[in-house]
């Protein structure tokens, strides 16, 4: 049982607070800080412990989970704190980018405490169960360890490597992947509801069975981009893909649909194929990705 | 058993010549039909006729096939035929668009002869097994009930419509979905390889499982879709999610990632959030795809 370590949780936003009723259910004496106190309130109801500033609410774990706005506010909170970090490890899962990541895990090592990054791969009100988890990265590997056993109340622990900004870019790599099948999803539903097509008949009979059934070739063009290697066949060559596609654009325009979605997709074929990449695969693509920097 | 019904298949590209096997494999008298007549030697091995001309593989069978490479090509085989499509029931399973559809079909009626568009939602390698089917539709709707135990050779016959462009619309809005999501994939894949993080383990473990979890919020939001209705809460707020776009566009491109594929998803946020819907779902961004006729 790890219910016995106090755990500290900054910051009781709408995640903060998913986070801290996690540890309280699993049973650790958990001290909650926020700037507008009242957050607080019903976490107090469930036997939180309210601290009066967030110095007061450092000191009282050796877990220290940030969960703020936005990495100004982490920095608004935690730079005044001084010696009342040290011998703390912090978890900031804050979402941010990479680099403000590794920048704060940079500032913490020249202050002389433990300091973890993390990305909360869940909503709040799936937090603190199985289908939660959370990526942590960072050099204090050894606080880590210690800690996973505590840091599980919140989800499945996940350590991504040292690298302290390799979470953040994990989950937001993640993200992207959801906003790409979402984005595509709405221009499929866009589409099929200018002909007043069910939208919920058509996501749940055909667009979601679809969608899921090939999200598993991606497995597939993710070794052919480990090896440099597209010409492998596993789809059907990008020229005849980038015939079909044009069938798309067309096909939503005339239906009174912006292509707006469509056309950055098109454009990646239509340039890769002119670079005489027309027999691999769509894999391909990601390599104007990597050498347009934008 | 409707494994006696003769059947004719016109085109025997990849996917044409994968629909004859399936046929013959059923157990299906099978003529087959293609421009260069040696596209037809293996499946003549398998048990097909082969015959010399289209308007002689047409009169063979009461069911005719058609899968050619474009619309263009359609009108070039059957033109010509006169006469030798009466009393034949059409399947099209060309890819087009839904306009080609309809006009082929409004063609087809003033010939007099029978006529249903068709989608194939399977590559090549899996017509025929239980994880193919085909979409229909057309105002024929007497043919194809009596033809389905037959077209079920290929896949699932499933009929979506009267509308003979209608299949069409959903074979094309489901393949949108597939290119966002394939997209999103690459999106994420070229921002995890930048740290040199292996493509297909962070796809096994992480994106596909993700992607595919988030996929079944697809029909919540439809719904939202069908009611015109987008202020529900499935999702965070949309201007909370505009915030945190900007994370993965920021971090994409410090990681030396283009943002193209990002872009438009932003666009749309930043559009719907500056028309005053900020505290609006995700899905609200679809009144932008339908009013923004490109």
């Amino acid at each position: 049982m790890a219910g016995n370590t106090a755990v500290t949780v900054i910051g009781l936003g709408e995640m903060g607070a998913a986070l801290a009723g996690a540890f309280l259910k699993a049973g650790h004496s958990t001290t909650v800080w926020n700037r507008t106190a009242s957050k607080a309130d019903p976490l107090v109801e469930q036997g939180a412990e309210r601290a009066a500033t967030a110095a007061e609410a450092a000191q009282a774990s050796p877990v220290v989970i940030v969960c703020l706005l936005d990495y100004d506010s982490v920095h608004q909170v935690l730079d005044p704190l001084g010696d009342a970090l040290k011998g703390r490890t912090v978890y900031n899962l804050t979402n941010g980018t990479p680099e403000q990541a590794r920048e704060t895990a940079k500032w913490a090592a020249d202050l002389g405490y433990d300091y973890i990054d993390g990305g909360i791969m869940a909503v709040p009100q799936i937090v603190g169960t199985d289908h939660a988890y959370v990526l942590y990265s960072g050099s204090n590997t050894e606080s880590f360890e210690r800690d996973k056993p505590v840091l599980s109340a919140m989800g499945d622990a996940r350590f991504a490597g040292t690298d302290a900004g390799l979470a953040s870019l994990l989950d937001l790599s993640l993200l992207a992947g959801m906003y790409g099948m979402l984005g595509g999803a709405m221009q499929a539903i866009a589409m099929v509801r200018s002909e007043g097509v069910n939208a919920q008949q058509f996501s749940t009979e055909l667009l979601i069975p679809y969608v899921t059934s090939i999200a598993g070739v991606v497995a597939n063009l993710a070794r052919q981009i480990d090896n440099d290697e597209y010409h492998v066949g596993i789809s059907a060559a990008l020229s005849m893909q980038q015939v079909g596609f044009r069938n798309i654009v067309e096909a939503s325009r005339s239906q009174g649909v912006s292509s707006e979605l469509l056309d950055p997709i098109q454009s990646l074929m239509d340039r890769r194929v002119a670079d005489g990449f027309g027999n691999d695969d769509f894999s391909g693509v990601i390599e104007l990705l990597k050498q347009n920097k934008k």
